[in-house]
């Protein structure tokens, strides 16, 4: 597996996309992208597990039933959640847009809407934005189309890779936005992954969910799962490669090169988490089982305590234990070791659940950096899951409670 | 039932307490606390859940199975948690001491500590202060006692009722500290009540599980467990009541004291919260299931972005909407109502799940209160329950990462 420089969707066969400003976000910001595909395809998607879904998610979930997938429309600005009938009906509008444009049926597009919650979207200037964009759909927007996803998310998040299948080279690559706060409400996580190899539905979504599971649902920045989350995969099969229809060697590779894509993204949201100035990766190795890993690592990466400590360079690990034993998890409480690393050192902070002996010093100077690994040997099992998170700063504060406004 | 003035334990018959500085704080600060009971007293406990517990929550799930439970000695300052073999040496220590100095077994002494964690005690002081509490047991230290087995608390903690069992007049009163940081470390959750009520151990606890269920139980300041929370109540039978042993008219009117003493120490620490300025109460009617109505009441009051709404005076309904979607109870998302309160006014937000025609200068004015109810209907049941918690606040966010120190 190698990496592709351009690192964007359209760095695989057969997609196309845009990204535009149609005037939904203010001061002309890019805010409605396209990813086409132009031969038939695949689709699989995971959506937030919300009770209250947001329409866009609700369509979804009828769409992604269709054989066919070739389009996903997507805007940014405006989430369309808590919007009731109005809402249902503005987001099948942004698919029917799309789909004439495009010369699709309805049920062959994809739509999502990230951005303000409780706002009808303004289709005045969507309906023309979908169209407009529709024109402008090229190989060289992949870069364009990440950015037009985008809420406060500081940095694009896009990644490409290439692999072999039995000889033949396939590609696989993604774009995501992530789940920090947008004015005046909360915000979303979305992911779009493109992959030109040949795969079945059936295979394609077990692969995808494995993924998810190990990535997105890993991370956290405060704990809020949105209304509109969602993770979608398109497989066009452009790369002529043996279709994948079983769990064999080829679909081993196909799943290894969608997980690394998709923990990849992942971590790029967790770094650009909302007011974050740490990235926060803990790992849990020796647990029981893989539940309680990732039940563990995720406990420890989304605690406020935890999360303070790392913002003030003060790690506990007092903290991180009563963070163990409240997790649900089956630990023995008078053996487990933590380490705290950084990019460059490490060092052990407990041994056999109290304090070791370590040079205090040197774990000031790690957990002063922007990066803080959190190792965790439960020493009861042979499991490990790795969660990623940031820091709770005052910034987060600030933002969500609405007090940087200008 | 009616309040007691003085509302302090030592309002109740036969119970006498203290508080002194023994030196475990610095400058001066009461830090040693001794409840005893001049009667024989049936003893009911509930500890924390976390699995990680501290050494004074390990040895009272052994001496809470004793018959007769006379003395309470508590310390603050100091958790005496993730310390190992010695933290249990010493917490069993602390019991002996008191347990010498009262002329009662070990195994009528319980033991409770709080203050910094992955520290071993200073027993140089602790002994010494644990004798000369002994001799300054007395009917007017109620509020020392109270005062004592403070950490960062601003404010002390006390309720004394009376009521009445078949004509006979009976008290119960309690003192608690805040789940808030101690320097250098995470806070704990302690409450003590005392009873001259006559009650079998049986029922004692059945009653003790039930209100901590819909008190302790419901409240939030940051999601954290602490290892050393413990909830404990001594009843000495001093008031000569018929002794309560079923479910029976005596138990409902004792439970009911008991359920209202144990909400309001709840509600003070909740208001108490580290860094809090607000105090915000959720109130869900109309569940499925009255374990539903506590589930979705706790995921509002818990969520960081509902906090940071009310620091901010900010609070939006499609946040409290997203947070009743994730919280896994069974909701109609297309049938639900939402109103916030403060003392003086109401305005119903959400009607059927989508915005309400409501005056935005009112609500304005209801969120910049300093008390904020959130009142949901679910509309699909008849169960209710009320959770209480604080917002999330800057000065929340730096205290926890060490920036407040000087």
């Amino acid at each position: 597996m190698r990496m592709i420089k351009g690192k964007t969707i359209t760095d695989v066969s057969g997609i196309i996309a845009c990204g535009i400003a149609s005037g939904i976000k203010k001061d002309n910001k890019k805010d409605l992208c396209i990813i086409y595909s132009k031969l038939k395809a695949t689709s699989a998607a995971v959506f937030t597990y919300n009770k209250v879904k947001a329409a866009p998610v609700i369509v979804n979930m009828e769409n992604i039933k269709n054989d066919n997938t070739q389009a996903i429309v997507i805007n940014s600005g405006n989430a369309n959640s808590c919007t009731g009938q109005k809402g249902l009906e503005n987001a099948r509008k942004m698919i029917e847009t799309a789909a004439h444009c495009l010369n699709l049926l309805p049920e062959e597009v994809l739509v999502a809407s990230t951005g303000a919650l409780a706002a009808q979207l303004p289709m005045e200037v969507v309906v023309p934005g979908i169209k407009k964009a529709c024109g402008q759909l090229s190989e060289e927007a992949g870069m364009d189309a990440a950015e037009a996803i985008l809420s406060t998310d500081t940095k694009t998040k896009t990644i490409a890779v290439e692999f072999e299948i039995e000889g033949k080279k396939s590609r696989i690559a993604g774009m995501a936005k992530g789940s920090t706060m947008v004015h005046p409400n909360m915000g979303t996580m979305l992911c779009f992954m493109v992959t030109d190899a040949n795969i079945t539905k059936d295979m394609l979504h077990k692969a995808l969910k494995e993924s998810v599971d190990m990535s997105f649902n890993m991370i956290s920045v405060d704990g809020d799962t949105s209304t509109s989350d969602m993770v979608i995969v398109l497989a066009n099969g452009a790369s002529a490669s043996r279709q994948i229809d079983t769990v064999n060697e080829a679909y081993k590779t196909f799943s290894e090169a969608l997980n690394y894509v998709a923990v990849e993204l992942a971590k790029m949201i967790a770094k650009d988490g909302e007011g974050s100035t740490k990235f926060i990766e803990v790992e849990v190795v020796n647990a029981r089982t893989l539940q309680e890993a990732r039940t563990a690592a995720r406990a420890v990466v989304s605690s406020n305590l935890v999360k303070c400590e790392c913002f003030g360079s003060a790690v506990k690990w007092s903290t991180i234990a009563c963070v163990l034993g409240y997790s649900s998890i089956d630990m023995n409480s008078e053996n487990f070791d933590i380490f705290i690393g950084s990019e460059k050192d490490k060092v052990q902070i407990v041994k056999r659940a109290l304090e070791a002996n370590y040079d205090k010093a040197l774990l000031d100077s790690i957990v002063s950096e922007d990066f803080i690994n959190i190792l965790i040997d439960l020493k009861n099992g042979e499991s490990r899951a790795t969660a990623w998170g940031c820091d709770l700063t005052c910034t987060y504060v600030k933002a969500n409670a609405y007090l940087l406004q200008s």
